[in-house]
């Protein structure tokens, strides 16, 4: 896992990929799945949408800070499978064989299987909608892994992998801010 | 375009593509792109986030209105340039080609060359973060349309299209509501 610039967090949550969220209550790490998210500005803020439902949920808005994960295709039945699983009584790192790194600026846990882990603290929570407002404070990205290809849940229990590329960076250089 | 099932509204969000959303203010009809979007769940309602450096923006929340619809791969040139022209002096449909087809619950027209399209009510606006909180009132998929790929802005100037599809119905069925 190598830090990047901390501009390119927007890289990895635009393109609308499923996300794993680590977060650690003290005892032990745990994870969730999670496809509501959304990139909201330049400056390093995203939004995940939980709640109580949860059992990540209390230890996030309690420990104030979460590790959001981005998994490659290679990864989309285990991430289905945390995603199924309740955290309250399982260790999900050791059930699905994932390895926790030692992050920076936060206690929760990098997965060192994934593509890329943002060190997340959170700024701000609309009750209202279950939008937690997270500012990433570090990017790491796992550069060694040769599948790249981020998965999107279609919410019907389908997933779509990422495909072909095209760049416009041209057309768009007039709207794109420093460092992206 | 034919009407579907409103719970679908979930799969054509969730997945994160780019979108493009349609207003009318009365005199003419208005598109926008929009890549900062997220399902919030299971009930109809969709968040975008944009605010006034956007010439609909105003358009949308004064009329409380608007359309959302998904462009497929082939129209990510076209995508590109709406989101880089400022609707002020222009008629974006006219301009790039564009049907507007009329709704039924709403002013603002849809798009019959895209996928699907999403008439939508603004319910809320969370002026903070600049998220237009809205509700789907009818579905409309372009079923005739060859290739189904939706894309994804990566948000650095290059975008991702839907590449293979992986099913897991089975394993998520406890947690997958009706109708999806």
């Amino acid at each position: 896992m190598k830090e990047i610039e901390k501009e390119k967090a927007l890289t990895f949550i635009e393109p609308g990929p499923v996300v794993l969220v680590t977060s650690y209550d003290g005892r032990k790490n745990n994870i969730m799945t999670i496809s509501w998210t959304m990139a909201i500005d330049f400056a390093g803020h995203i939004v995940i949408t939980t709640g109580p439902w949860n059992h990540s949920f209390e230890t996030i808005m309690r420990s104030r800070e979460c590790v959001v994960c981005i998994p490659n295709a290679s990864m989309i039945e285990t991430t289905v499978k945390i995603g199924m699983t309740s955290g309250t009584n399982t260790d999900k790192f050791k059930t699905f064989g994932l390895t926790a790194l030692p992050a920076k600026y936060v206690q929760a846990p990098l997965i060192a299987e994934c593509l890329a882990c943002m060190e997340c603290k959170v700024v701000d929570y609309v009750e209202k909608y279950g939008f937690i407002v997270l500012h990433v404070e570090r990017v790491v990205e796992n550069e060694a892994l040769q599948d790249r290809r981020m998965f999107h849940a279609v919410g019907d229990g389908t997933f779509i992998m990422d495909g072909d590329k095209e760049e416009y960076r041209q057309l768009m250089a007039a709207k794109l801010p420093p460092g992206l």
